[in-house]
Order: structure tokens, then C-alpha cells, then sequence
């Protein structure tokens, strides 16, 4: 059964539909966007860059260089400059800095395609998914992860019984968030803009992963926090959570130091199904699936996620076509973190 | 570094100072003794099997006739039959009653090799261990993935640094007790005398081994188990906990349903181990280590480890060297397995 899955991991199953291009404004331009979504979007098919909004008079220069956009600071994007030059929004900025943009987008009538995760508190996020609705605009949470083909394959794979009943998964993102030389002073560490650390920015991958994977939401949390470094003395360092299902459990660990890792890992009644490398941006993704058929290991699957994510968000915004990462998913993992958060505080687990 | 250390996956690092054999008793003679534990004691070189004891005549005629034992039932072994056959005895009845076996080898003047978890209670387990310490006989808790070569050239390869330091571990152990034809009426699934389910009987090798890799003891867990099938009305059929250590966390996963699995993982600040197939008996061992220097796979390492267990455990007695799994190794575990259970009935964390 599983050969057929294997072969189709770069395959799009939903495309077909859209014509035209849809135009985007790139609001937040730090390095992730710049390095990462820019490059997706100029790849892609059905989205182009048009506008890019930043705060700083030099990078706004080099975008426009570089990249051919009207750039345009944030007074100009919130009173409506260049309106006319994109149909959607981008909103990759400081986590807590989500509800502002999206609710400028939704004012102008644009729809939006906002980072993960939604904002940095559940009371935030619910405004802005209600934005969005009140305005009429689509709004798709960026999981990257779930246009990945060879994830969508996989949960297929899991639908369709490949592995039996779920009982576990182990999910896992290590990223040196200071490494590389990257600035102490980022947002990413501020408490305030982020909202929280490692369990924020990485966790909710194999958190949103799984879910995706299974088609489950949670209904109760455990978890554990810590940062011995004083680098992260108003954010998580680590998170260790685990994620209760009705007939599932998963375990899953976040960290912003040490080597950079990530992998998940579903196990089932009669199989069982692995990815390495699972969640870095662009890279080779190794599969190995066991069933009691045997085992079948991948190497290099699965297609460039980002440039999936904005091509399936553009094509289904022209199309008229289901976004499932919407913002009730999105919301989903706002409060599982949030409970995430409350028992990592008080030791005890948290019904959702 | 890592290139000596995988070369010396087969190599015993405490063998030389022992001449002679230990005489061991066989008390409990299940299909785990009869299958795994009696043919490695007959396979090692210091060690050798002289009696058995079993209150089925039908089996002990077996024993008798295939491994040339002496074969006694258990008022015979409490009343000291065949005393001057054997030297050791090694106590695979189920958990609770270890106690009184063991009880009654120390009153004889019998070393022990106890299989694990040591018993079915803490307060029995410290008994057991206490009854050892004032006869002055040894007491090895039968953990046998300690005595693995390849465990053990993994611990050396982490406490020198080998993957900086220690953040996270991750172990699942999946045995199908049902599987394969077994009885349901098992004393495995009987509450009182084993004392936990798939917790006590699998999940106590990621807790044990990843506590052995990192020379370290617990201080804090938290837990979830359920029993979805009637069969398991008594134990936990599934148990997901985390084990807080000082600077490190483990998730770890047993199930007494699905799929084989076992795995063991080591997430450092610099570096990973893993191993696949980890706890099953007697099987090649995956070992992937990735360090700053590149990723290293090593199939098919290790030795036989319950052929390795009895000759550790028989050359410790017979040279009056170290048993490092000991009775407090073992008390250690039972703590942790039973504040994992408070922590399973209440939703809290539990410190030890």
C-alpha cells in the first residue's frame, strides 16, 4: 500500500483550480522573510511579492532592489499606501505585533497569511481570526508543515489505517536560535512580543504536525519549562509537553539552544511512521515508514514547503478553495499552548 | 572520538579478575527464563545453571531432562534443598514475590540476581533489599541493558562529552503482551502481583538505561496511563511520563499493545545518540551518533546482553568486584515508577 504514497511526495492534490497571480504584501521583512518566504514566493506559481513593509529606511531600499517591490513603511501600510498593488498580506513580525497588521489588512479588505503562532496571547489571537471574519478576508495560520506533499502523504498514509490505531507520537525542534551569530537582542526572546520561547516558536511544530498528521485536537496538557541561560530570562529555553488525545498521546520537546535537531515520529497499533529532519525549512525530509509489511525508508522527500504554503494560500484565495490551516486551527494550538504554559507554571495538567 | 568507541561494541570492559563458576538456582522458571535467560547462562563463561525451582512437576522434569538441572519445588527451595548445588540464585517469578525468594536465598547464604522492576511496592523492594544487606549476600537488579557493551561504550562516549551537554531523552518500549499467542490470564496483568503494567515491566528500560547513559537520578515526574481494552482492567495497557532530572528531561513511552518498538534517544547541546531496537533481547542494536564532526550509523552492535548480565553479574560475585545495578539502582527506579503512578491518578507533577 505504501509504494504509492512514497512515489507522490513532491505531488500537489490541490492544485488545478486557479488562474492568475495573486499580489502580496510582505509585512514584517526580518531575516526568516527575507531568507526564506521571499525566495518561496518569487519560486512559486501562483504568488508574487508587490509590497514589502518595513520600519527601516535602508532595508526598504535594498527590497526594492532586490526584489522589485514598492517598499513602504508601517504609517504608509496602515493608511492604506499602495493598496492597489497587492490582494493579500504577509504577516511575518514580531508575534506580538499580529493583531495590528492582520486588522490593518482585514480594514484595507486583504486577505491574509499570518505566521505562526498567531499572536502572542489567546485573547490576541481571537480578535484577529475575528477580524478577519468580520472583514470578509481569508486567513490561513502559516503552517508550512501541513503543504509539505510528503506530510500530506503521510497523513493519507494514517487515514487510511497505514500504521493501525495511533497510540504515540514523539516530536521534537532544537533550534540554536542564538546561534550562528544571531542577535541576543531579538524578539524572539522578549517575553512580551513573543508571548514565550522555544514552546512558541519550534514546539508548535511537532505540536501542529501531529495534529495535522492524526486529524486530532487535544484535550489535555503536562509540561515542563526551564532556561538555565540568563539569555532567556523572560522566555522558555526548553519546553517538555506532553499532549493528551482521546485515544493518543504525544511527547514532544522544544529547545532554542544546543545542535539543531528535529524529527517526528507516529506510533501506531501496526506500524509506525518516522520523519528526519521533519521541520527545517527547504531541507531533504527522510521518511521511514514499518508496517507489518516491512519497512520502507525515503530519502530526500517530500517538495520545498514554503514555496507549497504560499502557492496553496494564493491558489486558494483565487480559487475560492478550503484553507486548512485556518484560524481556528491556528486558535487550536493558541490555547493548547496557553494550557501548555499554565501547567509548565503550576505543575498540574490542564484540561483544554 | 566516536570512531574507538563504535569499534569496541562487542568488548567487555570489567572481565579478567574472576577464575571459577557461579552456581546458580533458577527460581521461577517462566517462558522469559526459559527462553532468554537460561540458554545465556549456558551460552557465558562464568556462570552456569544447577538448579531449578518450579512448583510444576511437568516442568521441572523439563528443566531436569534439558538442562541437566536439579529440579525443586518451592517448599523444597525455602527449606534448603540442594543448597550445596548452587551458589546464586537468580529470582524471575513475578514481582511480588520476589520478596520472599530472595528472603529465603539470603537466609540460605545465596547471592541474588533479581529480575526487575525488584518488586511490586517500594516498602517490599526496600525489604528485599535490606534482607540482602544484613545477610551479606550481593544483589544485582537484573538490568540487563546495562551490561550491553554498547551501552556501556555509549555511556563513556556521553560522559566524555560526546554530545556536549544533556537536554533531552526520548524511549518508548512497545511489547505486545497479548501478542503471539500468550495467555491472557499471565500474572503480567495482574495488579497486585506485578504491581504496574506496561510501566513496570517495559517502561522501566528507557527510565533505567537513560538514567545508566547519564549517571543520573530523577527528580521530578509526571504521567499519564490509560487501559482502553477490558484486558488490562488491573494495570496500565499504556503509560506516557516524564522524568525531570537536574539539567535534563526524558519522555518516555511504554505500551503493553501494537506494534514492537523499542528506542532510546539522547539530545545533548552538541550532539545525539540514538539507538534503535533498544531494548529488545538478544537483538542487533542501530546506533546513529551525530556529533559537530558528522553523523556516524553503526548497525548490528552490541553483544548479547543477557549473555553478558549472568557473566557480569557471576564474575562480580566470584572477584568481590562492583555490581553497579544494584539493590539502590533498582529502589531508585521503583520510587520513580511509584511516584509515576501518584502522578498518573492525580494529573500533578510529582517530586522525588
Amino acid at each position: 500500500m505504501y509504494d504509492t504514497t512514497l512515489s507522490e511526495t513532491r505531488r500537489r492534490d490541490w492544485d488545478g483550480d486557479a488562474t492568475g497571480t495573486l499580489r502580496l504584501a510582505i509585512v514584517g521583512c526580518g531575516n526568516y522573510a527575507r531568507s526564506v518566504s521571499i525566495p518561496a514566493i518569487v519560486e512559486g506559481r501562483y504568488a508574487e511579492a508587490t509590497v514589502a513593509v518595513s520600519g527601516d529606511p535602508d532595508k526598504r531600499a535594498s527590497l526594492a532592489d532586490e526584489f522589485g517591490v514598492t517598499a513602504v513603511d508601517y504609517d504608509e501600510y496602515e493608511a492604506g499606501a499602495a493598496t492597489d498593488e497587492y490582494d493579500a498580506v504577509y504577516v511575518a513580525t514580531p508575534n506580538r505585533l499580529h493583531l495590528p497588521h492582520v486588522r490593518t489588512a482585514a480594514s484595507h479588505g486583504k486577505h491574509v497569511i499570518c505566521e505562526k503562532p498567531l499572536e502572542a496571547t489567546v485573547a490576541r489571537a481571537e480578535e484577529l481570526v475575528a477580524a478577519c471574519e468580520d472583514a470578509g478576508v481569508r486567513l490561513m495560520t502559516a503552517y508550512r508543515m501541513q503543504t509539505d506533499p510528503v506530510m500530506r502523504r503521510l497523513r493519507e498514509f494514517v487515514a487510511d489505517g497505514g500504521i493501525g490505531d495511533l497510540r504515540r507520537a514523539t516530536g521534537d525542534f532544537a533550534f540554536p536560535v542564538l546561534g550562528g551569530g544571531r542577535d541576543p537582542d531579538q524578539w524572539r526572546l522578549d517575553g512580551r512580543l513573543a508571548g514565550g520561547g522555544a514552546l512558541y516558536d519550534v514546539g508548535v511544530y511537532p505540536l501542529n504536525t501531529a495534529r495535522f498528521l492524526a486529524g486530532d485536537d487535544p484535550v489535555a496538557v503536562s509540561a515542563t519549562t526551564r532556561s538555565p541561560d540568563p539569555a532567556f530570562d523572560e522566555v522558555d529555553q526548553y519546553a517538555d509537553f506532553r499532549v493528551e488525545f482521546d485515544d493518543w498521546v504525544g511527547g514532544f520537546s522544544a529547545a532554542f539552544s544546543g545542535r539543531e535537531h528535529t524529527f517526528l515520529e507516529l506510533l501506531g497499533s501496526d506500524g509506525r511512521v518516522a520523519v528526519e529532519s521533519a521541520f527545517q525549512p527547504g531541507v531533504a525530509r527522510d521518511v521511514t515508514v514499518e508496517t507489518a509489511e516491512g519497512r520502507v525508508a525515503v530519502a530526500d522527500a517530500g517538495a520545498d514547503e514554503t514555496v507549497e504554503e504560499f502557492d496553496y494560500f494564493a491558489h486558494a484565495v483565487l480559487s475560492d478553495g478550503d484553507i486548512e490551516p485556518d484560524g481556528a486551527d491556528g486558535l487550536v494550538d493558541m490555547r493548547t499552548l496557553k494550557a501548555i504554559q499554565e501547567s509548565a507554571a503550576s505543575g498540574a495538567r490542564v484540561e483544554l
